[in-house]
């Protein structure tokens, strides 16, 4: 096994927790957890669950509270706007046992929002500023009304837009971890006829992961593999003989730097 | 309250298990969520929960042990082709603590596939005919390896195609469940200007759901509310409500029946 200053080195772990009917419905595609995805493997840390839940309070209280006590970050989205079905705010409150109201920081902000605008704090609007006891602010350079981040969870907004701006106000919260090199060999193959060679390929090389993933039809012949780790050269080694694999079988291999994202639609 | 002989007609209730590292990883962008959210709707269906974990066995068995014991139907989703990192058939034997290896009755079908196409059977190819003893084959249209049920859990392809596929040939084990009217009403509004309004009317229509939702960029004034609930005449008729309440404020509404999907992309 290759010498590996990084091996011995952690990265973090999050979790996310989507909250909103909206998307369980089916009304809403959410965009948030892919985009995460990637926001998070780009600083080296690794998401290790997600979880969508409904606008209920219990079991967004049970689905945070199980989530933090095991990845290092906890990201939630939605359910932080004015309106009645937005009780995120309270839910995790009630998770950390915080007592959860307006509070005057955000309200300050919301105001110098408004006020900006030419507009009033509303009743509706004052909803925007409760944040549990102890919470830190998030700023969201979109609409004003602040996110919050309690222990090791923030809660952000539902908004891809609103969500993704406060995720650039966190980074500097995000510890980074050891970042993966990633390589892809596509080739003109279904998975089963180059499943053996693979698997022995992983097994003489365990520091390595090798994913095998056929194309989005289930048809045609359309494999990429993707091979990751922390050392590039090992990597690339790995990703040559699959190449290699690939070419013997005449199954015409492309090798790329990189996991280029699919959209499986 | 109106009457209504669906109120006590329970809905039946999903949850899925996505599993893959390559969603996780933000390489792919899941797209099985969101369409198993508008079948089961379409069904009659509450989806009430999602949760997407890594190829892990030990994970995969907690996450499904632990929603197949809330939920009345459980879909997992990746794993279950020919290579090393295909995992899932093993992990859900485990949950189920049922013997898991070749079946004959797996292999035949796989047999019968590749005969008709003059290939062979490989070992990577034996390995998805690999099913926990007690559990019930689903068909495979699109590539031949059938997935399968056992107890509650159907264990399916992550490939969309397959996926959509199995889900077809799946539909008459569903149980369907008394079907939501939902209308929506969109203005030129933003939440905050309706919230107070919304709040009164879910306060004195418990029955109907009424969800807010500001559009995907959070700026401008494209508010969407939906209504949902079992009687066609009541939800419409909370529907015409809103539809007054943004007309007095003019915000031009625009009345629809359905639940447009949004891709919030």
């Amino acid at each position: 096994m290759s010498e590996n200053k990084n091996m011995t080195q952690r990265n973090p772990t999050a979790a996310m927790v989507a909250i909103g009917d909206e998307i369980l419905s089916g009304r809403t595609r959410d965009a948030n957890m892919h985009y995460l995805a990637n926001w998070l493997t780009a600083r080296g840390v690794n998401l290790i669950e997600v979880r969508v839940v409904p606008d209920v309070e219990d079991v967004i209280v049970a689905a945070v509270n199980d989530v933090r006590a095991t990845a290092d970050y906890v990201f939630t989205s939605g359910g932080i706007g004015p309106t009645h079905d937005d009780i995120t705010a309270l839910a995790i409150g009630k998770a950390f046992e915080a007592h959860t109201d307006v509070r005057y920081d955000a309200l300050a902000i919301l105001k110098e929002w408004y006020d900006a605008r030419g507009e009033e704090i509303t009743p509706a609007r004052r909803r925007m500023a409760r944040v549990p006891e102890g919470a830190s602010l998030i700023a969201n350079a979109v609409s004003g009304a602040p996110g919050f981040r309690i222990g090791n969870v923030f809660v952000m907004a539902g908004v891809p837009k609103i969500f993704q701006a406060m995720l650039e106000a966190v980074d500097d919260q995000i510890e980074r971890g050891p970042s993966r090199i990633s390589f892809t060999v596509r080739g003109n193959a279904r998975e089963s006829e180059i499943a053996e060679a693979l698997a022995a390929l992983q097994a003489s090389h365990p520091d390595i992961s090798i994913g095998s993933y056929p194309g989005k039809t289930g048809q045609g012949r359309n494999v990429a593999i993707v091979l990751r780790g922390y050392v590039r050269e090992d990597v690339h080694a790995v990703a040559l003989k699959v190449h290699e694999i690939m070419q013997q079988k005449e199954m015409r291999p492309e090798l790329i730097e990189g996991m280029p994202v699919t959209d499986e639609d």
